[in-house]
């Protein structure tokens, strides 16, 4: 089957070049490079005679009919929102690298006896709202957000009404489509086993659970150079003490327990005054629940043990995503046709949390990675040989064509 | 001599009311809150019947020419801008309690031999334009400043020439007037000695030397999910450790020293992206600059230490100012008066910088602290009782007294 190379390296360039003069990408849900990006997906998706339909989250569903049996759904797809300074292929490659394959098999095969759907979801990274995979759980009716803001104060709920807005401006059908029979996401590995190991194709296994905190530290602002050091509550130094401790923990529990404190504010954040204020995350992750919990109750004691009046320490839980074991059956048909395209392959779970994640809960779904040049992802540097995107997207072919034809 | 308990109190209020439905004081310079109060300050000369100045830099000048020495001059003030959100007195109480203590001496005594000057400085605190201090270094012929912007992109100097203008609409003479014989600044402590020691008085032998520094950690930014722990080059961990280890540091060279990290930023600052780059300011004040030097050192060989590839971490002083002996003949001078009046004192080093550090370069200069309550300042909660108030005017008028008639 003859592969349209240019035509997904020109997709990914198109909807990247929506954040040039930006450092890497930055498509976070509901801005308008993400709305650029939506509309581009659906003004591809009208020419190449699919059907779109559009959610209340913005999540784009772009489908062909089924011949025979319509109402049998074979998905793909990914997320169109992107990390602060994000790359180029996070979630985007799933969401286009699908669009390829199933385009492919249009131009050669036909319509398909049962529905093909590319979904691209609203979002997934948790990088505006303190909300993640929002477009999964909507769709897989697992959960609905409300009351959350953005760092600037604007209502999730107003800005996705607006976004959906200017969605729905480009003559697309509207409500929450059926739940598909399977689902198979292309990703990008974001790790360094795939290059490292030298195999073109990784075969998920699992998902790794994560949870994610906001950790307050309320302390007393006041003059950096007035103030006696023994007579300061300096949040700030509470907060370094605090996350050394933590790390210490971590690594006590378990090597594989990923401990990240991503992001940090502080109050009134000037030079020449003592914090009076700090928070910052926690994002700690590992395949068994277990250990997720052992660490949780060692974050909530910690923040016990540092609460001494006028200090408070505050913990808020914002993301609890359990481990998830993905589907076995259409992983060694995977196999199986990875073996017969010829590219190398290797079984690993993932340390990153997918959109399959929710989706698996509803439905069989599969994970196929592609190799990750330094294993590195969320920063503009991500990046995947066009080699190693075209087998991605070669294998995704093969899988929905046994499924769907 | 009787004191006129109400018209400081009266003054203050008035000039503090020009930040009404804010949140605490905010007359920073050159905004009309500023000019509002420059501008009370030139009125309330005239009716006394001073002879008002006004520079290119909007200090205010107001003087009682000497009757047998009047180029003898006897200076007292502080200066009329405030922080961001700051309090009733910092600065402020040094105008007005000068004024204070001039009016009730020219309303006894009549006019003195030597002139009295109260000065109310344009700017101290930094707060608008990233420039300290530049009302006195203008004044004293010290420095000038050019070429800085505010945060809204506002030139230092057309905001300057725009502010003078509106002052010298009230009939003022203009120019730079000379230098005076001595200087003494009535000020708050803005820390809790005082206050916890039950001193009424604060006489103070000398200021604090202070260097600012900003340290750039420069790491790898990578995902938080699926980058192995062994394998992270995290800027944000590695600062946390530096910083442990920078306040160990400081706190074995001195107690005294103070290590203040206020200001911190990271980069992307997303929960789930493990950070690649961290900026942090270091703000460390000790009276000693030995002590200063011994900390510098420790700072620049610990970012050495912590360099190893593809970690960096480079060091920018941009804040180095000297400590400063202040004059201790005017201080035992005030001493004798302080134990003549019953007032209870303590003789103390100033954590802050004040006017006084650059004026000490060109005259004898001595500063009078009265207590902060809570030690509190920089923040709309600072706060002195007004009989701490007026023992630190009595003092004033003493001093002013015995140097002029």
């Amino acid at each position: 089957m003859p592969i349209k190379t240019d035509q997904l390296m020109a997709h990914l360039a198109t909807i990247n070049r929506f954040s040039t003069n930006e450092v890497g990408q930055n498509r976070l849900v509901y801005t308008s490079n993400w709305i650029k990006g939506q509309r581009q997906l659906i003004a591809w998706g009208h020419q190449a005679g699919m059907r779109a339909t559009v959610d209340a989250y913005g999540t784009v569903y772009l489908d062909i009919a089924g011949s025979q049996a319509p109402d049998k759904i074979i998905a793909t797809g990914s997320h169109m929102d992107t990390v602060v300074h994000g790359g180029p292929y996070d979630g985007l490659y799933g969401v286009l690298g699908g669009f390829q394959a199933i385009c492919e098999l249009i131009q050669v095969l036909g319509r398909p006896k049962k529905t093909l759907r590319l979904i691209s979801f609203s979002e997934e990274e948790g990088s505006r709202f303190p909300a993640t995979f929002s477009g999964s759980k909507h769709y897989c009716r697992v959960e609905d957000v409300a009351g959350i803001q953005d760092h600037a104060g604007i209502d999730f709920n107003k800005a996705r009404q607006a976004a959906v807005a200017k969605l729905k401006e480009a003559n697309v059908h509207t409500g929450l489509p059926s739940v598909p029979t399977t689902f198979t996401e292309l990703h990008i590995e974001q790790g360094p086993r795939l290059i490292n190991a030298h195999r073109q194709i990784g075969l998920v296994t699992s998902i790794v659970g994560q949870r994610r905190f906001t950790i307050t530290v309320n302390g007393l602002s006041n003059h950096a150079g007035t103030t006696p050091m023994a007579d300061r509550h300096d949040a700030f130094q509470i907060a370094v003490t605090l996350i050394s401790r933590l790390r210490q923990l971590a690594a006590s529990i378990s090597r594989q327990l990923t401990f990240t404190v991503g992001e940090v504010h502080v109050w009134p954040n000037t030079s020449n005054v003592i914090p009076g204020k700090v928070t910052f995350s926690i994002d700690t992750r590992h395949v068994d629940a277990a250990v997720l919990n052992r660490f949780e109750v060692g974050i909530r004691n910690k923040a016990v043990d540092f609460s001494i009046p006028p200090i408070s320490v505050t913990v808020n839980r914002w993301v609890a995503d359990k481990p998830v074991q993905l589907d076995a059956s259409l992983l060694q048909r995977n196999e199986n046709l990875a073996a017969k395209l010829g590219l190398s392959y290797q079984k690993l779970a993932s340390g990153a949390g997918h959109d399959s994640e929710i989706m698996s809960r509803v439905t069989p779904t599969t994970m196929i990675f592609v190799p990750s040049i330094g294993g590195i992802s969320h920063a503009p540097q991500e990046k995947t040989s066009p080699s190693d995107l075209h087998n991605g997207v070669d294998l995704l072919r093969e899988s929905l064509k046994q499924q769907a034809y």
